[in-house]
């Protein structure tokens, strides 16, 4: 846009500290190393075998098992974890924790960081909950890539009273990572990515354990005909079970809230298939069409 | 293989009738012409419309709007429509159909041909129901693609007692599309579908359809966020209405059965996340990724 190249390439952080470094956390630590983000990235992981490999692959400057040493002196703190652990790690990570930090995260819902991680912050420490929505089925710190964040959206939930500076580096990493920014209140995050993303893993992990209940002879025509639909759904249930485990834990009053809803239009479906109501069944797949078009239009093909 | 170039070549039916010109059909129409597999192509469809289409980009040598005389002189005739006009078609064709002459078909579902199809052949024509796993979302004349069958299977599913030769043509024309052939009986193929493929295609039309209830604000955020899981049902919920109306309809016991066992495995999930039973979720989800490996394995993704 004008600007020089070193403008593009502007320190936003001394220091980062990431918390842990799978799929998300290590294509961020990618993204940051790439345009010189950070003069300095840490990374805490909880297991040793994690670490070592976030170290083979020089993801980051320092490596550390103890949270509270990672995010020591730490301008911005991105947890990266399963949710499931957010809590154990701000209580572990607070004592380590500057004035004027910034801890955010990448978690697929957002009310519940409030409860886990908000509670354990030190005062003058600004939380800033964030949400990048992309991913794929891979995951650890070897399935990472720069361009994972690239046109997708990232959405920030923090408090309606939060630091307004805060809120605006977070914004500006994610920024720099190639996302467009939204920001939301926490519960109504949590509302549309039950729909868009968490009940159509549920259903995913659903319809494929379907098929391993079959017998062998019967799963292997399964894999040979699965071209049909079936594979979409096997890479979307291929995801990494520990994350997805703690979503439907974190998120579980917006899941079973939309899983009623969708149950409901099941058994509709359901119905007119067995009552051989042709029309409705034509009038309700031409109306899912145009949502398609959508999705197009929004540019999330 | 050794073999002159003009032995990929060779005819295999000096006259094939296309009945129906939407994706399959079209696609298997670009086959036969650029690898030179028939003599003569004709194309028959009920509307006008999709007939002009198909002459607008030449995909055969004559086209009509009576199934009986498209397929007049035809050694192979080769029914793409939606299943649910089979009956009317088998019933018009039937007249114009020489001895000897092959009747098949591309249709998702295969005992409702012997229903709807056989008893209107006359004495002498062989009936060898077919299915080319492969599709896209898009329909039409003009979505159709030669390469849309390259390392697909094909599932033949001719009654046990069908004459073995005409069996063996269908299968070499597939082959030359770029398919896998299996043999199979008729209700297994449409048990295996009911689960790979109608099941998965219901599910999807489900969700997008809960989402299309939704208003309008809520509806765009549902697009912007759809690249957490929901723009793959899209995908498939985008496909064309009218042919799968019959799928389900035509398929109706077999579609009904899968659904009650995914729904019974549906409900022990949803128990699983209102419980807060978080074991039963990890060890349900990665019993799921085992089946992705399957899946490719199988080179199916």
């Amino acid at each position: 846009m004008g600007q020089p190249m070193s403008a593009a390439k502007k320190v936003l952080f001394s220091r980062i500290a990431l918390i842990g470094i799978g799929l998300i956390g290590s294509s961020l630590a990618r993204v940051v190393r790439r345009d010189g983000l950070a003069e300095h990235i840490s990374v805490a992981t909880r297991s040793k075998e994690t670490l070592k490999k976030a170290k083979a692959l020089k993801l980051a400057d320092s490596y550390s098992l103890d949270p509270a040493e990672a995010v020591r002196d730490a301008d911005l703190v991105m947890l990266a974890t399963p949710l499931g652990a957010y809590g154990d790690v701000a209580k572990a990570m607070a004592p380590g924790l500057k004035p004027g930090a910034i801890v955010s995260d990448v978690g697929s819902c957002k009310e519940s960081v409030f409860r886990d991680v908000g509670p354990h912050l030190p005062k003058g420490v600004h939380l800033v909950p964030g949400h990048p929505v992309a991913g794929t089925e891979h995951s650890g710190p070897e399935a990472g890539f720069a361009e994972l964040f690239d046109g997708r959206w990232c959405v920030l939930t923090p408090a309606r009273e939060a630091d307004a500076e805060a809120v605006d580096k977070v914004a500006e990493l994610w920024r720099r990572a190639g996302m467009m920014i939204e920001r939301m209140d926490a519960r109504h995050h949590d509302q549309v990515l039950a729909l868009t993303s968490h009940l159509p893993h549920l259903i995913a992990y659903t319809i494929v354990g379907t098929a391993t209940d079959l017998g062998d002879a019967l799963k292997r025509e399964v894999f040979k005909y699965s071209a049909g639909g079936f594979r979409d759904f096997t890479r979307i249930a291929a995801s990494d079970p520990v994350m997805w485990r703690d979503i439907f834990l974190k998120n579980k009053d917006e899941v079973l809230d939309v899983l009623g809803r969708f149950t409901e239009d099941l058994t509709a479906l359901q119905r007119a298939i067995r009552r051989g109501e042709g029309d409705k069944l034509e009038k309700h797949f031409t109306r899912t069409r145009a949502i398609r078009r959508g999705v197009i239009e929004a540019k999330q093909d």
